[in-house]
């Protein structure tokens, strides 16, 4: 039996739990889909709200420096993920500025017109890709691969490598330096969807040698609710970057109100509308809590919670049909744990029903991610203590964990 | 002597003006760039940040209906601008949601070329369509005529009649209902900015038969620095528009997780990534303010502001070198009045250094926002008197009003 108190009690990152808002008989498995609420957020959009917005007014873009936010709060980002100072903004969509760099990627292979991906991928990378070939008119492919066929299909035929690094189903892993690496070596261009992994385990972006990355700031950096997403630039490629999404804020004079577009230096010439402060705010807020966090210890305890989870589940729930999703390998695993179960949609509804969230994706995968900064060793056991219970007493087969919602 | 006390006393809008929280000492003018704080948004805020994403997390997407935000605070917006119901969703920023209609328009009208705008357009819908023609292969053409061309310059070459219903620097409105007319007997799609015009003044998308529509939610909406966007599309168009930001929010089954992009049935499907629930909480918090107000009322004292400005500074500045830089007539206006004057960004700085907020356009427009729910023509008044002794004193001859900010 695992002494899980003496290894909450060793935990380097215990303390930061009490950075967070987390509510009462609640254990939360589902923070690489929606992070808890860091305390400081509504503090400090309060005062946003109330003194800046509220007292400053129009000033608020010069006094405030609102206008800087989407490099300020971008280069915060990147730090947790290897990137040089400079490198990142934060803006819009995850899935717009998907759109951004892959037309920024196709450009840069011109001659090429294959965009490999896998059936791993996010399908919302999938669908904006699938946009974007058909307003270029058609002429590119996107060539999906089972996640494990990616090395061998990369070759001088492609023009993007568009993968996201941590699969949002299973957890695999994929090896972004080796990957990139390949992708560099046949001459194409790689470009990297961090969803499941900014805040979830080390990135290193500049040692990598990545083109382009992406990523959202709702899950494991907790920023909240559709909150900005973020991109990223390798630095050398900048001059041969010309945004299609060429907006205002990316002009290099935007105040100048020149009737022709010019993109501005750096990485902010892939911002394009107005940067939306109240939500940057919130995600200013949350990454406080990132502070002096080394993402080492982070991913030290997110593989030890994950192997945990899975040892617990084996150990308990093996005789209910459950099977192991996620790679069993810590190392090929970003920070979530997945289960097939034939009933899954309505064991989860039963969890959740339970005080235990995680997710479910379709057609049979019950997900759990585990947040090294707000979740104990204790959390773990508990939970499948009372998976173990809803499978045993068949509690998911009530009529009312059996409903469809609208958002799974 | 205009008897401004009269004239707030009869103002059946006068009551509007506690719902906002209005600085001390602060004479506010910009609400075309920036709207004032609504009370109800920052106790809002606090309630979604801490119950609704604290207390619900996850769950929130269901039980507190964020995924339908998008439409539904669409709908509010859409009662404003004489759209259908459903023909209207908040997201994203103005300038992205201009690219999803403009591609959307283009591909409609597949054998033409021409996209025919005007030079008193915001630069940032001209900048958006550059990088769109060039994404597309550069075989489009932006043509730009001056703005009482228009009319004029629309033929059978025009795809897109792009326009701006008032224009950012002067305030001059374009005749929606004509142009559109026009466009479409011309065979052409009619898209309209409406920045300038949402909670201006009245706008009836429908009755025009404006074929798209986008603009912003941060001047007269007052949802706060880089809110929400909004988009219409009318209602018989939607078969016809396949989205090339084609999102999974805008997925007719976004929980499928199929690998092939399907545009759902509604206006959704201009929707793209996770929408940001702060600032559409933001926004949805400030259109309260809006329940009960008749757009006639908004108009006819938003006309009365910018007559009563123009004969203010016409009477007491005349010796300083301004000259009006909007129509004369009020209806030829949306809800501002600018002026011309040479050393007008100094002026602007000690205006605003005096606690009479305006804002400054290049090269020489000191521009006044008339919102009409929290100001008085008291108001109006005594900003005339600032401006006056600022000119009569050079006030703005000291060198603190001569740096020029990051933002204008």
């Amino acid at each position: 039996m695992t002494d899980v108190a003496a290894l909450d009690k060793a935990d380097p990152l215990a303390a930061k739990r009490d950075a967070f808002s987390i509510p009462d008989g609640i254990i939360y498995l589902d923070g690489n889909s929606l992070g808890c609420l860091p305390r400081a957020v509504a503090t400090r959009l309060q005062e946003v709200v109330a003194r800046e917005w509220g007292e400053s007014l129009i000033r608020g873009w010069n006094d405030h420096h609102w206008i800087d936010m989407p490099a300020r709060v971008g280069d915060r980002i990147g730090r947790l993920i290897g990137a040089q100072p400079g490198s990142v903004v934060a803006a819009d969509t995850t899935s717009v500025n998907l759109v951004k760099v892959l037309s920024a990627g196709l450009d840069m292979r011109a001659e090429r017109k294959v965009i490999l991906s896998d059936t791993g991928n996010f399908p919302a990378d999938l669908y904006m890709a699938q946009g974007l070939i058909r307003a270029l008119g058609r002429s590119h492919e996107l060539k999906l691969v089972e996640p494990e066929e990616v090395e061998a299909a990369i070759d001088d035929t492609v023009a993007v490598l568009m993968l996201t690094e941590v699969d949002y189903r299973t957890g695999r892993r994929h090896d972004m330096a080796a990957l990139t690496e390949k992708a560099h070596a046949a001459g194409a261009i790689a470009q990297w969807d961090l969803a499941h992994s900014a805040g979830a385990l080390p990135v290193d972006l500049a040692a990598a040698r990545a083109d382009f990355a992406i990523g959202c700031t709702y899950k494991y950096l907790n920023a909240g609710p559709g909150a900005p997403a973020f991109l990223y630039v390798r630095p050398d490629h900048l001059p041969n970057v010309e945004p299609f999404l060429s907006g205002w804020m990316g002009h290099a004079a935007p105040f100048d109100f020149d009737l022709d577009y010019r993109p501005a230096p750096g990485t902010e010439r892939m911002t394009v509308g107005t940067p939306p402060i109240l939500g940057l705010t919130a995600l200013d807020a949350a990454l406080d809590v990132w502070d002096g966090v080394s993402m080492e210890d982070v991913r030290a305890k997110s593989m030890a919670l994950g192997d945990l989870f899975i040892k617990e589940v084996e150990e308990r729930c093996s005789d209910y049909g459950l099977s192991l999703a996620s790679p069993r390998k810590a190392e090929a695993r970003g920070s979530q744990v997945s289960f097939r179960c034939p009933d899954g949609y309505a064991v989860m509804q039963a969890l959740i029903g339970e005080g235990v969230i995680g997710d479910f994706r379709s057609p049979d995968i019950m997900r759990f991610g585990f947040t090294p900064l707000y979740l104990r060793y204790q959390d773990v056991v508990d939970a499948v203590a009372i998976l173990e219970c809803i499978l045993r007493t068949e509690l998911w087969r009530e009529p009312r964990y059996q409903t469809r919602a609208k958002v799974t």
